[in-house]
């Protein structure tokens, strides 16, 4: 039988535990607060956005200043967020892999929406898939993991053309419409065909084709952001035209949009209209 | 007179206190041996990393996951550094500013050396003196906070000539030596003016002038780089040549270039020599 003294001893172990990881959570959430409030504050300021009183937040920010994670300006008193999260950041850069990121939401697509679903990223001859993944009934396409994609008849190519706006895409793109047959030149705008499909990807945030690229084809691709705000890759889904809703505010898009976004937030990547203003600097 | 059984209580509350801050402390230490192993890792590695037992280690790994500072591997079960790594070495990269972080070193510079110094970054018409700081007893120059400095006959502008190699930088070189009047440009190299001076402060890691950019005036000038390796300031002292020893391991030169590397690392730069050798990705 459990000695009492025993059970008191082991209730306070617990407890010891739960306070010291605790602990370590009030210290994250000084880091936190300190970049929401664009990476300096005073004291009083970063202890009024904790709801927490100063003298405590004082002990977390000194031992924060000994890592380096803190530091303290001279001049007005203010802390900084310092140079160790400066490392640990661009540490973070290098293992945010988008193709390790989205493996579990190719798989999600896969289950929920049985598509095709891929990622691609910018290769040297065009947009690229790197990783493939198709349902159990999957729809016969002659594309695969290595498969380079056309910049102007695919989904993925356009959003590539449209968001990636570097002189090599556009130089791609010009080759491949001066070597491209008369009936898929047709689809495009007969004035400005590259301007327009940029254009219209850069208004819906994604792009979908219909039969344009792969007959009885249909496709949605939507992006992937790093923390620079750059795509770095496309998260595309495909079916038989026939089955398949390529709408841009059907289930699939919808679908693959809130999973895009999901893969984006984890590359560090935050949306315009959620970025803090700054006050300084 | 003090009661017993409080002192007992404040002891314990002391003792409380100095516990959580620590544990504080083992989180931040958690992120940052994380990223010292190229910011992936097992738990088994990262608790040899730490020293500590892999059940201890597991429960802060835990509270990190809930702040998004740590995700899992859903493939490989290693931990990773998350997107709220990102967000706050991206915050902390925004305040990094070396006019800010530079200016303890002035003041030390200034008082241990009594010599001039000056902060200056690449203006659009040249290397530009931004921050000045004079001793008791200065020396007379015309140049202040505001003044562009020549790239090739000053110690600032031959650090920004040599080490920012833009195309902006060469095209303002080569139109400053177009113009330049006989005697000056017989103190450079005849056959490669701009490509030997590159060289020399390369291969010294900093640049010295001795009476070719001011009449009687020597100088020094050392790097400050930010996170990303790229060369963002210089910090450059000067100083009567009678009294100023300009050579690359005088104490002028030695002190400069310990100052220039203790503001690099509070922007966040690491040497090459220094860099973690990264086995993933």
């Amino acid at each position: 039988m459990e000695n009492n003294s025993q059970k008191q001893a082991g209730d306070r172990a617990a407890r010891d535990r739960r306070q010291r990881v605790q602990s370590a959570s009030i210290g994250m959430l000084v880091l936190k607060e300190l970049a929401a409030l664009g990476g300096r504050a005073t004291l009083t300021a970063l202890a009024a956005q904790l709801h927490e009183n100063p003298a405590k937040v004082h002990r977390y920010l000194a031992s924060l200043m000994e890592e380096s994670f803190v530091t303290q300006d001279a001049a007005t008193q203010q802390y900084c967020l310092g140079p160790q999260c400066i490392s640990i950041g661009l540490a973070a850069m290098r293992v945010a892999d988008p193709i390790r990121l989205s493996e579990p939401s190719l798989v999600r697509l896969r289950e929920s929406l049985e598509v095709t679903c891929f990622i691609a990223v910018m290769g040297n001859h065009g947009p690229t898939i790197i990783r493939f993944e198709e349902p159990g009934l999957p729809v016969t396409v002659n594309v695969r993991a290595g498969s380079v994609m056309s910049l102007l008849w695919s989904a993925t190519g356009r959003l590539f053309l449209a968001l990636l706006d570097e002189s090599r895409v556009r130089k791609l793109a010009k080759e491949e419409l001066a070597r491209a047959p008369a009936d898929l030149r047709a689809l495009l705008d007969l004035t400005d065909p590259i301007g327009q499909l940029q254009r219209e990807v850069r208004a819906m945030g994604c792009a979908t084709v219909k039969d344009t690229n792969l007959k009885g084809i249909s496709a949605v691709a939507a992006p992937l952001f790093d923390a620079n705000g750059h795509l770095c890759a496309s998260l595309t889904a495909l079916g038989a035209t026939g089955g398949f809703d390529s709408s841009i505010d059907g289930p699939i898009a919808t679908a693959l949009r809130k999973e895009a976004e999901t893969i984006s937030a984890a590359l560090g990547y935050v949306p315009d209209h959620a970025k803090v203003v700054s006050g300084c600097v």
